[in-house]
């Protein structure tokens, strides 16, 4: 095992990302101490019996104390209450950094509070399943994964080198935008994708005319796969809606705009029209593909679904 | 291998269903022999390559003589000319079927062509992958789906049951409703999922404010979830769309509604209202992997995507 990246890493957040983030650190020698906290004491037993880390507390200001890496994995929302509360227990040098989902709002709530001489530089990695916890938690989930850094304007570039590494160890590869972009970005390859599963899954688990055993008997006809993005985590997601809002209803807009002239499509019978864009839209799956982004194999590589089901 | 179901089988029609038909009759023993019919001179060859019948035409009413049963697999919106054309080919006493995802439309187009005697039962096996034509085929697809059959008034109980019988054998559960409630079930479903992942991935393919790489590269945080039902062959589903309109129109409206209230609840940031919905629909992927129609798995257990990608 090579030398550890930095002498003490601090986990505040130890849920899906967080105790991946735990298990990558162990498993790559990254890190000579890991502390973890997080604010629930049920979480934190949880994270202790898994083994995460080396010291475990409630208290973030206690766990970032003398930490040369600070990671800060929480919903985004929380962004702000956490900087406050660690602010005065960082040390001076020490790279702070996120994971969220929206980074002009992190960068607006966290920035204020950090404190002179230290390097905070916003992240978000790309990665993440629809479970949540510190059970959910694996070494791999970055492998192969973006890494995007919002840096700020002044940002030490040997402070910026060394978190890219610590993220290369972990197996991501690295991108760098400004925060706008990133919003923007995010807003359409995930906001909008989980803000429309959660509502197809909505509107078909309102139904009256379906019963939802029917929904659910004969979702392998497509409703399922909405079904994944739809079991994310309500909490993140919900901070996630607030705190992009603007890009998100940008997305929104359009993709109803959209919908509308499709719906017209639909109710005159412009086949020409339905064919078009339903030709268009799979030269897109093969070039995830072919960028690696995604499994060449019908049915996302499923595995055969083996019991049979009864009626 | 147990006698034969059927002396004679044709199928009319030989993309994904039907070869995957072809294959399933095959490995089963259902058939003493197998005749394949298809318009394009083309996809016979590829299919006669593969070996997946006895006997090949590109004239349906030569395939379907002497044949007890006869499968059409067809786009929704052929089916009249193919009911048109085979009719005076059938056999007295041979089951007449389809695999269409629109039901009424079927039974108005096909079944004032149907001759005295012959046992016209539509169904439609719930089953298929992104991927379409006579490669796409797999004998096990029907394993552990459901076939939905929606009988006119008057069939013939026995017949029914042979059918039935077939479809079991080639791994498939029964069920049976009226065409109305099968075509409102399928609207959402299957339909209206389609639907909407098609237009997402339009949306997002129009963006002039994110470039079309960076929505493939960074696809894997949401995006590329709905790019394989955006996938699908585009004839069937421009004819599922032109065939079941009113259905379809429904749960659009439907959607459409929901979604305009959800984004009402991000414009004003309605936290709340936001949070009850992602818990709510957190539960139906849950009841989804317990009906053994999903794989329990995060990701859909793709497998992990090993090659790294270049920026």
């Amino acid at each position: 095992m090579s030398e550890p990246l930095f002498e003490k890493i601090a986990l505040v957040g130890i849920g899906l990302i967080g105790s991946s983030l735990a298990r990558a650190v162990r498993q790559n020698g990254l890190a000579g101490h890991i502390a973890i906290s997080t604010r629930s004491a049920d979480t934190l037993r949880r994270a202790e019996e898994l083994g995460l880390g080396d010291t475990y507390t409630t208290d973030a200001a206690q766990a970032v104390r003398d930490a040369d890496l600070v990671i800060v994995s929480v919903p985004v929302g929380a962004s702000e209450a956490v900087a406050k509360q660690i602010a005065p227990a960082l040390k001076k040098g020490a790279i702070l950094t996120d994971v969220g989902s929206t980074k002009t709002s992190v960068i607006a709530q966290m920035q204020p509070h950090v404190p002179q001489g230290v390097h905070f530089i916003p992240g978000h990695p790309l990665a993440g399943t629809e479970n949540s916890g510190p059970d959910a938690g694996f070494a791999d989930l970055f492998q192969n994964r973006w890494c995007i850094f919002t840096p700020l304007p002044g940002t030490d570039p040997a402070a910026l080198e060394k978190l890219s590494q610590f993220w290369r160890r972990c197996g991501a590869n690295i991108d760098t935008m400004d925060a706008d972009h990133h919003d923007m970005t995010l807003a359409i390859v995930s906001h909008l994708p989980h803000i429309i599963a959660y509502n197809i899954v909505g509107t078909a688990d309102d139904l009256e005319t379906v019963t939802k055993s029917e929904v659910i008997k004969y979702s392998a006809s497509g409703f399922r796969d909405f079904t994944r993005l739809a079991a994310s985590d309500p909490t993140m997601w919900r901070d996630v809606c607030l705190h992009n809002k603007d890009a998100i209803l940008e997305m929104l807009a359009r993709f109803s705009e959209d919908l509308a002239s499709l719906q017209r499509a639909i109710r005159w019978g412009d086949g020409e029209k339905l064919f078009e864009l339903f030709t268009r839209t799979r030269a897109v799956r093969r070039s995830i593909i072919e960028a690696g982004q995604e499994v060449d194999a019908p049915n996302f590589g499923r595995q055969e679904i083996a019991q049979p089901v009864s009626t």
